[in-house]
């Protein structure tokens, strides 16, 4: 359940498809949004590899902490990161299908921990990621009606 | 000094520009490169913003892995990153103009630890990375004149 | 499963108790140890606490990283942490009873991942610990039997 | 400078000697404190090793932890680690004595970032911790002056 003290979030999110900033210029698109979770993907191109031809970090870093940043603002409070890690568990590159997905896993006054997992074409974890969230008094809708997004 | 061992892959690496992949898709460039150091540079744009309109955490992730990545290839072997930490200290936003320098701060037997600030234009420290190299035992030229980047 | 390759390393780590060195020190005891599992407990007095009168980051990464340490060691092959993360989640403090509870979540070639979970009395979770294990070629059981245990 | 809003807390936390909780049943000690900045030290016996009988890794942390909360609490407001990161270089083992030094680094509203270096008696560096630290708008000096540490 989403905050009671909040109206959800999850259609306004909904409304700001398709993505836009890095997100679309990274190619993500959303799956899926719910309460505290998120699914996204992001197909590899050419334009996601590192110096040596493989899936550069930061394409992997950015699909997870886009899936992050819509989960921890579905319930109603607009919310930042604190802090984040990330584990590479396999190689990827090129042609690589990537799915990022979001869950809420602990929350304790205004900070939460969501876990975020980026699988391949094969289902195949290649990238963990964990985020703490730090909930803020402004609400997202105001921020989404507001216009204020990348305006 | 570059490891005694292999030739320097100070040259190689230069040898890389224009940058491609990830690192061009950004709009990243280099500005310096020496032994165990990488300082590059990027502009935030539109491109490069999050959900709410302000730099996105994997924009500057990515500026400061793609440093930490030039700086600790320029050692000879080819060197993987195994772990790595960031900081967000000031927001960031559209227009900024980011540059990263990457440090060789401590180095034991294969493993290394790397520091990478992120300043702006002003000269204010906005991110903070922190990343650890693990070298292997093919040389960043070999890589290189494979041609095997990208390609 | 433990590793085929290996012989199951269960027993040996049984057979370490009453456990010794930091972890006797705090006062920490097995509860169960099984395939890439280990839950063990710690009672804080005033030996754990801060300089404030809290639960110590300290105690509770101690708590975290001996289970991490057991858990991945039951898998025959010697393992060593190459990385760990900590949120801390609830404040803790003195007369309460912490169990932590490592588990195997990924694993890939000689690298996995594992996430600690550490519970209060009225189970809430009061932190979470992930740490990145490394096999070794060195068998555990070997360890264990060339009485190289802190002697 | 300590933050000119409050107080210095330096010789406050200077009166909290000798150490007392886990800092004391570790055996540490201090060896300076100055404005954002802490020295300690820690003689490694069995006490601080692991099941392989070498350093525990949560003596490194709680050592590298303890460094910092001193250096964040110089500066007169009551500050809490928001979050950390420790890097291990070289393996430590019984009958090392170790210090371990703790630095502002950034500072920015009421965030800081602080890093810790642990090295050991011939002055190699064993670890790398970096802390985030929040501060609250409680006086260090107040808490010192309840007498309510550790009672």
């Amino acid at each position: 359940m989403a905050d009671g003290n909040a109206p959800s979030s999850i259609e306004a999110l909904k409304s700001m498809e398709p993505l836009q900033g890095l997100d679309s210029h990274l190619g993500m698109a959303i799956i899926k949004i719910a309460d505290g979770y998120a699914r996204i993907k992001m197909d590899l191109t050419e334009a996601h590899l590192n110096l040596f031809g493989g899936g550069h970090g930061g394409s992997l870093f950015s699909l997870a902490d886009s899936a992050f940043a819509l989960a921890c603002n579905t319930r109603g409070y607009l919310t930042v990161a604190s802090g984040c890690s990330i584990d590479y568990i396999k190689p990827t590159g090129e042609g690589d299908s990537l799915v990022a997905e979001a869950q809420l896993i602990e929350t304790s006054g205004k900070t939460s921990i969501y876990d975020v997992k980026i699988t391949n074409q094969n289902d195949v974890t290649v990238a963990m990621f964990r985020g703490r969230a730090h909930q803020t008094s402004k609400l997202v809708m105001e921020q989404v009606n507001d216009k204020c997004l990348y305006m």
